[in-house]
């Protein structure tokens, strides 16, 4: 009845709305065609929504995960970036990501002999397997892949030293009560960096890169330096985030900046990659040279991040 | 008496908002700290507004065009990259831009000796100048500098064949009845062709990059590929846009993907530019190097706008 | 997880809105719990959502039709009135209605011994009986009751002279290609008149009292005294609607406002209609004697609405 | 430009929205003009709108306070049914009510020898005699008007007992921090008793009447029975609240119930009021014969306000 491409106007007769505050004042209104999933799990609420804009997206806390017409930017970038600038990555954990989409990308590198995803919340992995299969197209039943139900900190802690060749920390938005915010502290890097391997690479989403609220991407890096000699950071855009997206990488010696387009297409094709949609040598040096305004406030000095000191995001 | 940092909450007690919508079903709402100005123009709504999030915002139509936080990425990304581009721009032309930023980014390069700003529309250049000084910073009282109220189409196609090094494109968005949809046509852009001297190279604002939303980028690009054997095209990150936006450049010979970071840097330097914030030679190599959603977008067929098939915002 | 009571604020974390426009500049915002339906029928969008207001709500084409927490208050209003009027209400049809409340109200009256109802839309009677069983509470069971499928003003024209003790006329708000606005006309009106009993009553929802806005409620009953000797009219609060709404009563000579509240409680009585929330004598009372700016309004001159002059509501 | 009429559909191109929250979950939205006031006094933020709908508004910490096109509602509503139960009312004293409207409907009566209007923001007042003199419509200048900057119940407190015929709470919403919530207790009203004369009638906003919320109106109404033999309330239509609103009015012995159509009309012309738009004999008698559901949630037992037990609004 009502046509998105008809219609010059708001859409009046199919009035639902998905409206994500990110501050006091600022808010972006996501039309929906229908709510496929409303519940509250343990941790947090869930939803699954088919919008108009962006095709079928999964909202934690009332917060934007991801979306079916753009979570391939968010994923390939969270994963490939770091998974390529290691020369031969087999073992590779997950926190978070239950929704099982890093654990597609991570799967598609043929090197890797085990990818465990630990995630808190086995909620959102039920729900995700059931009303977002293309998210882990198959993964969750790859036979290198382990889906565990535990803290992340603490199963990290567990591990023996030096037993991941990469790790990938695909958290939610540190909120009060929530179940990342520990996971962002200086404290929770120290283990990260114990239980990677001397050639060890990790990656995580650092925040938002809007050039006048870059003091949390910046203060997330500082805190990662603490700990890791190699330190980089790039920007996404995802449009259903309404905001550019940080992805930060960091390791013990390897640097992304040091491979050519030519080298991360050649290790690309050696992994057996496939068609991906955001990354290659190319995008690779695009993204890794930044916008002159982000290299200056990550070198700005300030606070880090501790477990007596944790950060949140602004609602 | 409201404080974004200490409420946790929607701030209910200031509770004044912009809605911008984007699409019959999606929009940004923009919190407010006072409207600065709201009127009407012969030929378009005018509104200035303090923003929570992004200071003194100008917006047209419903549409934010430019806000204090973020105005000098948009305006340094379509002064520079093109002006650079050409070895020696000393009559440059602005049509659109009536606010005087993009004027006032022409002007700081030393070799320009006449830099004209064509606005069709008095009223926005007038207002701008009262509520919105940073935005021209002085640059309506250069020597150098002539501001015209005309029908940029028409001040163009009266000028004199080859008279200009730099062409700047400054509109905004199309919508039907607005005074800019006759400025995205192949015709318009071969009267530009004509207007140029052999070295010379236009820029111009060209639509979102959102992944999903390319196709309008795309048919404009392929429109300037009709009249120019050069284009190039990259994303900028503005968040008061609230989506990814696109900068084309095109020329007749001269490509900026020529110019090594060194290079780049040099003619800054060389220019005269001063402090930028946004634009330098990583930045130039970094924007250049697109993520491969765009290139691959970039390079589809399809239709190409003409004056008897003019292109039109979703909204 | 979240708490309405405990949480002084906007509720960030289940972002789920209603939003329905009544005028291009005014709008009311329902949080939902959930939706509960989600579709469209032949004649427009049915939805069925659990608000936190007001409980299960009924939207069609984008617009309130009843809420779990004051339905009561529109349908006794609607029904009892004048079927109180009326001495022995015998026959009774209802134009709309489809999701059986106003039945269920008619068929309290013991002297119903027959009451049919006539809907156009099929799927909102279906869509109730499933998600809003509460509103028929019984009714379609009934054996004095009839439910059709069928143009209601062409079901009337066909009916016998006569026929009817009482009419209701339950519609949605007249649109543009809607299902209703043809029944808002003289034309409808003579044939009400028609199939009514000498000692005949209507009764229908006749547009907000929003006392600026009484130019409609005052055409629709300017409307009705063109074929009805007797019209009264009075104001209803129904907080789901955001606006308060008016209830047209209509008849050949038996006037409302005659009754005496010890009357109207004496055939509340008689007529068996058990415990209301909304209507008995005292209530009777209070509203036919309306605010003075309604009556003022009531008696300006102006235009009556015909099929040839139809009259929709703002948006 | 835009035209609420012709346009249908939201208009997008002014998109100014003043969003009134009022539970955690509902709100509405109000189309501006212009915002004429932003600011913020001592005690709350203050604004002043010219809005779509309404006219010029007031809204007193984010929350709708009176309207243009329907503040004669509020204060014929909250004034006259009071002055008028009272046979001669010669001293008025109003607490709060500072944009001067109700000062205006009170000096109406000619019996009336010295209003004294006490409210605790002077900002308030020096805005609305700038912005708003519709509202006081002269009265500031009335010689039988005193205009005092004090806290009411201070003032009160200290006033000779029995020396108010008629008393007028025209207060903001009850919010934690602001400048009401101890002047809807038990303890303040123990004080408004002792001031009145032995025929003193007092008047006040006393909540919302939607029929799901009348907890907080029967709580107020209940915590007033404490103090005074006589109390009544009744319910008022005011479309920019958008929720029916409460008046009440209590007395040491005179009940406006008692008082006919006839003597209420032959009062209204002995005191002079002249034209009015919303009370008159008819309307007395329409509003003091309430809705059922507000007689029963009246009758209920509960608890009442006392300054150590206060109550808020739910936002």
């Amino acid at each position: 009845m009502s046509d998105d491409r008809s219609t010059p106007g708001v859409d009046v007769r199919n009035s639902r709305w998905f409206i994500e505050f990110t501050t006091p004042h600022e808010a972006h209104m996501h039309g929906i065609k229908k709510f496929l999933v409303t519940s509250e799990s343990k941790f947090q609420t869930m939803e699954v929504a088919q919008t108009y804009a962006y095709g079928k997206c999964l909202m934690l806390d009332g917060k934007m995960q991801s979306s079916e017409k753009d979570e391939f930017i968010y994923h390939e970038a969270l994963v490939h970036p770091a998974m390529i600038t290691h020369p031969d990555p087999k073992r590779v954990a997950i926190i978070g990501g239950g929704e099982g989409a890093t654990l597609r990308e991570v799967l598609k590198h043929k090197s890797v002999k085990e990818a465990i995803q630990i995630d808190i919340d086995e909620d959102v992995m039920k729900m995700s397997e059931k009303y977002l299969p293309e998210w882990n197209a198959g993964a969750f039943k790859d036979k290198r892949a382990r889906m565990l139900t535990a803290d992340g900190r603490k199963y990290l802690a567990d591990a023996k030293d030096g037993s991941f060749d990469v790790i990938i920390l695909d958290l939610s938005e540190p909120v009060p009560g929530g179940p990342s915010y520990l996971l962002f502290t200086k404290e929770f890097y120290e283990i990260v960096s114990d239980k990677l391997t001397p050639n060890g690479v990790v990656s995580l989403q650092a925040g938002t890169t809007a050039n006048a609220d870059l003091a949390l991407h910046a203060m997330i890096m500082r805190t990662m330096k603490t700990q890791f000699p190699m330190t980089r950071s790039f920007s996404i855009e995802i449009p259903s985030f309404d905001l550019p997206w940080s992805i930060g990488v960091a390791s013990k010696k390897l640097d992304p900046m040091k491979l050519s387009v030519g080298e991360v297409d050649k290790r690309i094709k050696a992994r057996g990659l496939g068609k991906l949609g955001y990354y290659d040598g190319i995008t690779h040096l695009g993204i890794f040279n930044t916008p002159k305004y982000m290299r200056e406030a990550l070198e700005k000095k300030g606070d880090v991040i501790e477990d007596n000191h944790p950060m949140f995001t602004a609602i």
